[in-house]
């Protein structure tokens, strides 16, 4: 048995280094977070894993965008799945829109008369969702698909933005597919559906299960750190039970409880049960905000493997 | 100020009594438990009000098909939103499978080996997966659509089921439409891909947009019981958002924490801000596990309301 | 395997017959909860039992004081360990002053100058402390003990008292013993501090060891209710512990996470490891708000067992 | 309105330089964490302010007793307010027993059987007690105490402990007085209680009150960090409560919930209207593991305040 060392810490300290004291020195949350850049470390140097990253909750109003840019753009993940809300904030973002410091007690009311939208202690005015829909209705007018996966649709608006901040273009840049299995249920998805009142329906969100199974079939092994719980955190778990093989590696970052039985909650371990996850699978269930987390398990990936350069998997699809 | 009571209980005591004691009596957990029966009281008796129920988690592991039917035969709700995977589980369940009482401490390796799913304490066998395959593939060639709404799609779907007990053909006999816009996530939605594959696809999400647009700007006023977050809370904010009037009731039960800022956690006061909700609305949030919070609301409504017969709101859809 | 039944309910349901359907028909808390009742009655029929509860709180605020004098009255409890601040707002409600309804989001900044304290949603104002401290100081004037234990100490409070549902005074009358191991941390032990300046301590909180631990050691078997952990949860474990016998029975309703590692939200299972549970123990771990979740469970008991009389297990105490 | 700048990192990044990026560019969780460093920066910095410290929960096994010490060692604190579990947990490591790194699924029925107790994630062997139990009856037959406060007995305690680490040394050598109101409720009181069979009680918990108090009204401004609730966060709060001033600075780390009317997760905002916090404090609730938060807060204030002395305050007690 290993005695726990003591967390230590100095001036000027790096991050990595306390992540370093937490993993021998910690237990709790801190050795878990610890456990998490040791295990996404080990996936990194796997060469034969393909890994995805899910993310639900408002990532970008916290301030995440760069953060998320910097998990593609160090070639750390191979694929994104996400919720609408996401590139929807990513988009209002890539508009040249705002999300802007409040507090979580400011008067709602007074808010709303504001044309000032709340979340949590993040504030987005109303003329982002104004400016969102003029921009995007135009962009739109541009592209010319018809019932592709939100995949290819994603990569061809991610080609036409050009915010390099973009999650979406970054990730079109980087060829670095994003899945929205339920885009239809973000102010985006109601803009895509108000252009295909007048012209050609652009996605079938069906098509993705396709382009998802290839992945997981084509992948010796699988490893995914998830982001909040949802339908981002369903989907590659889905993915992995139809194709009948578990994620070999897989970290969630949550503050959402097991007891209830929500997905969004649930425990990697249940994962194994279901072989959404394997056997032997390395897990660790992170319960933090991810705010917090997400950007320290980055600069320590970033400090441990400055001198390593991961070769990105690149898939191929039919359209 | 009112003082706080103190509940009273009795043997044989009623859940309504029970109920009416903690209003009074109690505070904390007890009294918003109390004021979601009172407000969902409110909004069955004000005749302008379309109520919506949105579901998410597992709540069909967690025993709650038939409390949601009740839902639908007792009049109490108009809309139904939901999740895939609640679709998926009532599909299992209509097909003759079941979920069994298991424990959350059970050897998740030894379950995979014995094709055991875990749900938190609930466990579902594999052969439900293979059952529900046979089964709907068999029902969707049967099912001659093209690009409908999902809603469209349950509709037709629900038609077609025997199982008196099936929330989806429960909603189909009693004319309540079913929204799910992340239908694709689920096992469900995997299967109505594979069927897309040799026939036409039948669903196009995006039209339950007009759909539910639609349903929002008709009603005089509008309710929700919001059942776990996710996409059937984000969906039903949405229409509001965009129709540009707030519920004027809502009532949500989650154990989410607002503090991450994710929309499953968020208050119903944040949504005032977003005028998601009015400002005059009645808002309550139940912060309690949803299998037992919600047959407590259901039993306290069917006692007070047991005279009293609500007229559902019918709502037209052109396709 | 046993399979989920799903819960009914009808209009005018008694709240043991939902708790009955809760047991076969639901899953996560529900089941949980159900489970508590089991075992709890399970507890007070097995003769040999002593039977703990344990406090920690807000729960007069919250408006359980008869819930707590109930599970007195009805011979459920033969010991009881709760806080300082639970005694204190049992003597500011025994000497005339009420706790009020309030809302969370009330202005503080206001309230503060109104000389109200708010507890969540619960308002206390400032004249029950002043109230308080002038009838705890007549009356400890006439308390003539020295070193005794708090439990002794309780008891010959509760004998002054004259509020008949105060549970201090309950509990002297049923000759139930309260143990209070942080008495000092509260205003009541504030005010015994005053006291002893002028005249002898009252209390050696010490003492109550050697009285718990005998009890534990003639009690051929004890089970424990916990609400809320803090220090009674922490005490009576800390008992098993000495004593070497863990408990044989035991329910915890909490909202507390065990990941944290904080002895308040430990899962009752882990309790095992130190013996403070035993291996064979029947345990549950309620995930509930307590205002909700113990009433439900005390109707639930009188309901089954009015006709049934427990003998309480009555402890001689050599002071 | 402030933009939220998206939060930047870089290999080697330093843990400072991240929280300055979370001020600015992130919000929920993250921006809360960074507010708590500069709020206890601007405390440290306020030379009227006296602080505290309170703790509860596992930290000690959590990996936090080096941690603690430097907040001593560093001048950051000048009153420390804690747990009996947590001197327990110290005496254990001061005597050289260790706590070791174990998972929260290990079988708890084999651990006991082994002696070994576990706290989620950590484990504890029963002869570390065993230990405890035989170095502190000697050190007890040492002390010639009679009825002094815990303040006083925990300073003549750590004056005889060797271990440098030992919190209860570092607070003795370096005069910070250590409170405990609830010692009695750990294996630490039950050892203490065994001592006071044959010879005098060494403790009066009372008297902490009169010097707390005393420190409450000489100190001309307050601070706290707050880690964990229970009594350490209560006790605080009381003397603030009868010394009628609030608290002007205010932190607390915790992963309690405020809905259940509980203290340990009420909120700082919630105190004002007790007075316990003064209106115009700066106040901060960060909902965290504090094993992840509490080093984080740590390390950056020695980076920034590495060429700063500040003075602590020290208080004459008059025993």
């Amino acid at each position: 048995m290993k005695p726990v060392n003591h967390v230590k810490v100095q001036p000027d300290m790096k991050i990595n280094d306390l992540i370093l004291q937490m993993k021998e020195g910690a237990g709790f949350g801190a050795r878990r977070l610890a456990e998490a850049v040791d295990i996404f470390e080990s996936m990194i140097k796997d060469q034969d894993t393909t890994i995805f990253l899910t993310l639900a909750g408002a990532l970008i109003p916290g301030g995440m965008r760069n953060i998320i840019a910097e998990f593609i753009k160090n070639n750390y993940i191979d694929v994104l799945i996400t919720t609408g809300a996401i590139l929807t904030h990513d988009l209002v973002e890539a508009f040249g829109f705002r999300h802007y410091h409040g507090r979580a007690d400011l008067n709602d009311e007074e808010l709303q008369d504001k044309g000032l939208n709340r979340i949590y202690n993040i504030l987005l005015p109303n003329e982002a969702y104004i400016g969102l829909e003029k921009r995007i209705t135009k962009i739109l007018g541009t592209i010319n698909l018809e019932s592709v996966s939100t995949r290819k649709f994603l990569y061809e608006l991610g080609k036409l933005l050009d915010d390099k901040n973009s999650i979406i273009k970054v990730a079109a840049d980087y060829n670095v597919p994003i899945f929205c299995p339920a885009i239809s249920d973000s102010v985006l998805g109601y803009h895509i559906w108000s252009y295909s009142q007048l012209r050609k329906v652009p996605i079938d969100v069906l098509k993705e299960h396709k382009e998802i199974v290839d992945i997981a079939f084509e992948s010796p092994k699988k490893g995914a750190l998830i982001c909040g719980g949802g339908v981002p955190k369903h989907f590659v778990a889905l993915a992995m039970q139809v194709t009948g093989k578990g994620l070999n590696y897989a970290i969630q970052i949550t503050m959402d409880r097991p007891e209830p039985g929500g997905v969004s909650g649930a425990s990697l371990q249940e994962a194994v049960s279901w072989n959404k996850a394997d056997k032997a699978a390395k897990k660790d269930d992170v319960i933090c905000d991810i705010t917090i987390a997400l950007p320290i398990i980055l600069a320590s990936l970033m400090t441990r493997l400055k001198n390593y350069q991961r070769k990105r998997k690149i898939f191929e699809f039919y359209e």
